[in-house]
């Protein structure tokens, strides 16, 4: 097994205020050729602490990726500390400073700008697309070592460079084969028992359950591509377990529910409107998020105040003082009113109470009601969500996207 | 100096699948009392990876806290790993079996759920008051080590027993003080040159800038509290550079441009409501993520369709035609309208194109208008958003928010 370690160079990360993503992005890369995980450190801009982790690491590793300190300020101090973990000193390259010089910024330090232009000995660079800093690869006694820029977009940008390289070093390694299913509106436990058997049956394959408030993944993985053997026992695991989940399966791979919704809303051309209060803007923000929804989301009220409920949804008066707002009658009303005045096929109504405050002991906190309405019945759903403000608003919203598949799927 | 260092532990993460959003916790609470942060490794769950990290983490580092791999499944094997790196044997603590024996869930298996009643020898127990698993404490010969759950309310409940275990073991730490300058509206560079003098006058301080969409962060930093001279001096700092950058600054701390502008809403007893196209209730949603927005907030419109725009907002069919959608015409009729169907004090509107579909050489792709209008007078504004879908959106929501920060300031 070819193993890979990440090492993160920054004390604005290793002191928590900014978050590294850079690590998850390479890990999942590297893992997804096949070659395993060992550690990934995160390091301050501290020569000395940089340099023991990276001789830490190559000992541990055959592929080393550091990212951040490449850039022109005092901070960035990665190609010191790779020069002192390797014992090799720091060259100028002649054609990385001419093609500097282009790019020096108006009144910058030239001498701390020029500092790009030096690789340890026996380095080789990889010119960016973006940015000023050149990547760095040193072969060095049988751990290749990568050095990328920080900035996400910088980094990206060289990885096909990186990914060549590595394959061109270690050309037999199989990649991992994977195959990801998607699950909505149960919890870990059930989900987990419903797939005991098939993990069961399937011991040459490794699975994995990640819950989250979104969704459900489970990862099926196999240590061998090309190889129809390993691919057949991973197609059959992957569809033994979607069909013990039955509806709870709501896609595969890379999917989000907000986009499985909506590819099923734009084949059935059906137009969608929205009527919000306590996740105030979240629903349609997330359905938004994908490319192309304006061809099935005519739009939302968020209706936070009871007024907006009454003058732009339709909302009766007499049901808001005899029920609340957070009642199933006004859900009703709210989708009902949704769908009259958009004109939309389809409306979705959430009302509830997020939290912290307004609650009561009848409708306490992570009360929601839910409703949805087409051209002959309006349906309405309780739920009684866990947690703080921003996970209740996470599951409502979540949860109406879950009733809006789950009717598309009635349709036929 | 002190210096700790953390291990997350967990192959989930490793493999990229997901965030650790632990280590951030911890390093920041690390770092707000003083201590220098090492390394954050992260590490799958493998005994032997993890026991050699634990090895190395421990010769460089005085306080070491461990996260994951503390529960009842076969993967967990945090145990096991550290009793390997202590040379510590594992010991069943009959205290923590008969506790655990209340919780063992129906159908569990036995063997597997009191596994977390062994501590290596030495060590002492954090009794949990969520989840099941008890955290450890191992003072090794000079490293404090921490092990605690992975699950993170259940490690920041253990936070207490960590941090007094901390202060008893290095009592003189001298807490860094810190002060944290939030600006919204220019982007680095220019912050950067602005403060410059600052810094160099301050050569005792410590300062960082972080850029995010969302807002840009100068944290002042000193190594000494209770010390009134370097206390006056942060203070010093954070005057001047609050003052040379005027009114770029919204707050200081951890306040959000969302809290900011509620707050001065509510101060002046504005109501306020929104019509979003492009972002889709991005701006809605983010207002009503502050507990207790009901008092200022009514609503909003998320008019992505045109018909929506004209039967909601009474947008004349006139502007959508001769203007366009996106427009400097349809932001202010937006903006009327919203104000005069929710009769809010206050409106913003926003329209745009996100992308990546929709962008045309007259009207690119990031190209959003925005309306603000009281009783009296509608302002426009014309952005020029670079970025994908998400950037356009998010950078859209937060000028948005600003552009109300600063029509409350000139209200005076």
């Amino acid at each position: 097994v070819i193993k890979f370690s990440i090492l993160v160079i920054g004390t604005e990360i290793t002191q928590g205020y900014s978050r590294d993503t850079n690590s998850s992005v390479l890990a999942r890369i590297l893992t997804g050729r096949g070659f395993a995980g060992h550690s990934i450190i995160k390091a301050p801009d501290s020569i000395d602490v940089i340099s023991r982790s990276i001789a830490y690491l190559r000992r541990e590793s055959n592929i080393l990726i550091l990212t951040g300190g490449l850039g022109s300020t005092h901070d960035d101090v990665t190609r010191e500390a790779l020069s002192r973990a390797l014992g090799r000193d720091l060259e100028l390259r002649d054609e990385l400073k001419t093609r500097m010089e282009r790019l020096l910024p108006r009144g910058a330090d030239e001498e701390m700008f020029f500092k790009q232009a030096y690789l340890p000995a026996g380095a080789e660079a990889i010119l960016p697309e973006q940015g000023s800093a050149p990547g760095i690869i040193v072969d060095g006694d049988g751990c290749l070592i990568f050095a990328l820029p920080g900035v996400p977009r910088e980094m990206t940008s060289m990885m096909g460079a990186v990914i060549k390289r590595i394959e061109t070093k270690f050309p037999e390694q199989p990649p991992q084969e994977q195959r990801v299913i998607k699950i909505f509106g149960a919890g870990e436990p059930l989900v987990a028992k419903k797939i005991d058997a098939v993990i069961k049956d399937y011991s040459e394959l490794g699975f994995t359950i990640l819950a989250g408030i979104e969704e459900i993944k489970i990862i099926i993985s196999a240590f061998a591509a090309d190889d129809s053997y390993m691919t057949n026992q991973l197609e059959r695991a992957k569809n033994r377990i979607t069909e013990s989940l039955g509806e709870l399966v709501f896609g595969f791979d890379d999917i989000t529910l907000e986009q499985a919704v909506g590819s099923e809303l734009k084949r059935r051309d059906i137009k969608l409107f929205t009527a919000e209060s306590c996740t105030g803007g979240l629903l349609s923000q997330k359905i938004t998020s994908v490319p192309g929804s304006s061809e099935y989301f005519l739009g939302g009220v968020v209706s936070y105040d009871n007024q907006i409920k009454a003058a732009l949804l339709n909302v009766s008066q007499a049901a808001l003082e005899r029920y609340g707002a957070v009642s199933k009658e006004v859900a009703t009303e709210m989708a009902a009113g949704a769908r009259a005045v958009s004109r939309a096929d389809l409306a979705l109504s959430i009302t509830g109470i997020a939290g912290p405050g307004g609650g009561t002991p009848d409708k306490p906190v992570g009360l929601v009601f839910m409703a949805i309405s087409d051209n002959s019945v309006t349906e309405t759903q309780r739920f009684d969500f866990r947690g703080g403000r921003d996970a209740v608003r996470r599951k409502a919203a979540q949860s109406a996207l879950n009733i809006i598949r789950l009717y598309l799927k009635k349709l036929r």
